[in-house]
């Protein structure tokens, strides 16, 4: 199976084809990309690239999302791929640890914006283009990520390629220039990781596939075989590449479908413990002022992971499962303002903190908990998670995302917050980029 | 030896240090570039990468060389990488097969322009980046470009991010995230050789270099272990590097002393047999009519790198050394216009290229070659080359530089042609960036 090939099944694919569940995954995909893009937009590595990018010209053409400012295609496709990706609190495929949003929508909200796309297409060119992040991404995994590629940064732009490629009408051969453009710069390394530079990969290989679908457009050359050539992108960065994944099956289902969203901003470890917090809360109305006692039985790796009895800011509390479950029974959710200082350090924080009590259990999964709240009255009530929310087992509801999303947008209006949420989930049918770009902008709008 | 003791000696080193004679040998290189670079200003990969630059914005700082016109410096050095490489022309620092100047001088050019940097600090800092990029080279050579990895992209952006975090003055530790941004996004697959994808390599090389040197200098962070790391740079795309070579000797010798000039714009493990040919048609008469058979003993590479037997154009032409070989006897020499289509399907070239054989020998040193015609008359003349033309032991004389460089540049004026050898031989004692750049326009500026 080879590049052309792959490039023969994207430009043969009608945008109209995407069936549509795989648009209905796209515009989950989309709210949680906006949400923890919003969240994180006032992180000064966004005014560096930005200060960095205004040093290519001043075109103001596509949105930086959550700030209210515009800059030139290439540079918002750079600074909203970062932003997008700092808080790890994206998207991912899990077979590959493959965070798919992150390189693709930068690229195509730059594109979709300037250009002006609507909403329908936006979607179906995102499902495709992470249809072909995701499938060079399985022929190639776990060797390429064991070496020590950044899995995200380094098939990122394939994505974005792809999926601009498609809205620009490539044909079969400038869609394999575009995409032997994405191999030739593979990006990002795990050593990165912890430094500014681990978001930066998704956001450089977003600008990097879009340049390379222009490029491509221009007729710019590259090898057709850029893919599966013995000096080429899979033999360079991996052993006993899968070359069949490249088509396999294209079209009988989308890889969008297998998407997950993390419901909270923490160790991965406490999730369980505080979806079953939380299950306590909704399912039998316990609050913190009726408890005696909050006891769980978890998997033995929670503690020692994620075991911080007393944590002393925002940062320890996200390994720590005594703050997180206290403060899910406090607030009903657990979202990034639930890690600020002063959260943490709040008396009624502290005093439920104190009555949680973790016990190591190994007949606990992973992905399970059993919580037990002891009342004040006597009784008890206990809720065993079986799997966590955010699994495959489990999917964020449309309700829960829309939970993460509105703990992200707190620098947005309240009216604008429900009119992004409903214009993303009607993005295919009335909707255009441009006008969904407009709503992300803070009632200050940020310099720079 | 590591990333942060590189960074230390990059950042202790003064320009002021950079001995004479690195100073002549990057003149020398410069010279050599700027020829290069004019010399294919007009090809559409260049109108290419402008036109899709010029979305990024309006700035007009930074001069394309060779089209009298100018763009945002980020897509000035990747226009002017390009050009620089298209003809396949440009310098080589032999043991490791790595063209320093096509990565360094673009980024260095289009800052210096910018900013304004004087001629003697614009060359030292150029000394200073090749000097990283080879020793990066040499530490991951040869099993990098065993793998697949073009060295001129893969290493130049540490060359371009060196030389320009010098002249911003970075200290030590943004230093080490310049070069951290550098590793993270190695680039250049082999596999393109024959496309505008592997002139696109230095060029973005460049570009990402100047981008990396003035994110760090915003204090963007990144590994500051990049190079050694277990995920790092060297271990991704390398087997058992050699970390002393970053830094084992420095400021004893400098690496560019080592450059050399290509005398033919194609596949540099060819030129032996060209200089064999010529040799044959000078010393011996040798003439395409008396030949029936023109062999060839070379070095195994020279098949696996440039063994095209039937090129289709003139791109593909300069990887046979089929076509080289014949061409060099017909015109009794190889220069860009002996690339041209046309040349390649003229019937005399095709009817001597077919008498061409090429055979590896493991005995034949890649700067060497052996040169048999069997001519019409029974009789055979046979050539020897010990070390070719523009080798370490041969190099091309001032003189001969000026001459490639005058056969370049003949979209200019002859008086402006002249000013700029003047200029760049004077570079250090009078002159500027911004000056040297003004001369390299055409009589009539080029659109776009």
């Amino acid at each position: 199976m080879t590049t052309m090939e792959l490039a023969e099944r994207i430009v043969a694919t009608p945008l109209e084809s995407i069936p549509g569940p795989a648009l209905v995954e796209a515009k989950r995909s989309l709210l949680n990309w906006v949400g923890v893009a919003i969240g994180a937009a006032q992180h000064p590595m966004v005014d560096m690239v930005l200060r960095v990018g205004r040093l290519h010209g001043a075109r103001e053409d596509a949105t930086v999302l959550g700030r209210g400012t515009k800059t030139d295609m290439f540079t918002a496709a750079l600074a909203n791929g970062i932003s997008s990706h700092i808080l790890d609190y994206d998207d991912t495929l899990l077979d590959t640890v493959l965070h798919p949003s992150a390189p693709v929508f930068p690229a195509l909200l730059a594109y979709g914006e300037t250009y002006g796309v609507s909403g329908g297409d936006f979607l179906a060119a995102f499902v495709m283009g992470a249809e072909v992040e995701q499938r060079i991404a399985q022929a190639i995994y776990p060797s390429h990520y064991d070496r020590g590629w950044h899995i995200t940064g380094s098939v990122g732009a394939f994505g974005a390629a792809a999926a601009v490629g498609k809205l620009l009408g490539l044909d079969r051969t400038r869609m394999a220039y575009a995409l032997g453009l994405a191999a030739t710069q593979p990006l990002g390394m795990r050593e990165m990781f912890g430094t500014f530079t681990k978001p930066y990969h998704p956001g450089k290989a977003a600008q990097n596939g879009l340049e390379a679908a222009f490029l491509a457009r221009e007729g710019f050359t590259s090898s057709t075989r850029a893919i599966e050539a013995p000096r080429g992108f899979a033999l360079v960065t991996s052993e006993s590449p899968k070359f069949e994944r490249l088509v396999d099956g294209w079209g009988e289902t989308w890889e969008i479908l297998n998407n997950s969203y993390k419901p909270f901003p923490c160790g991965i470890v406490i999730h369980p413990s505080i979806d079953g917090v939380m299950r306590l809360r909704e399912k039998h109305g316990c609050r913190p002022e009726s408890v005696l006692e909050l006891e769980l039985k978890v998997h033995p790796l929670v503690l020692e992971l994620c075991g911080k009895k007393e944590p002393r800011d925002g940062l320890e509390a996200k390994f720590s499962v005594y703050h997180c479950a206290a403060i899910a029974l406090i607030d009903g959710w657990v979202g990034p303002s639930q890690f600020d200082d002063a959260k943490v350090w709040a008396p009624e924080t502290l005093a439920l903190r104190a009555k949680v009590i973790a016990r190591p259990d190994p007949a606990i999964a992973e992905d399970q908990v059993c919580v037990t709240a002891h009342l004040k009255d006597g009784s008890t009530v206990s809720q065993f998670v079986e799997h966590v929310v955010g699994s495959k087992h489990v999917p964020m509801t449309r309700d829960q995302l829309e939970k993460k999303f509105l703990s992200l947008t707190t620098s947005l209006s309240p009216e604008r917050r429900q009119e992004l949420i409903k214009t993303i989930w009607n993005f295919e049918v009335k909707s255009d980029v441009a006008l969904m770009a407009a709503l992300t902008a803070p009632d200050t709008p940020l310099s720079s």
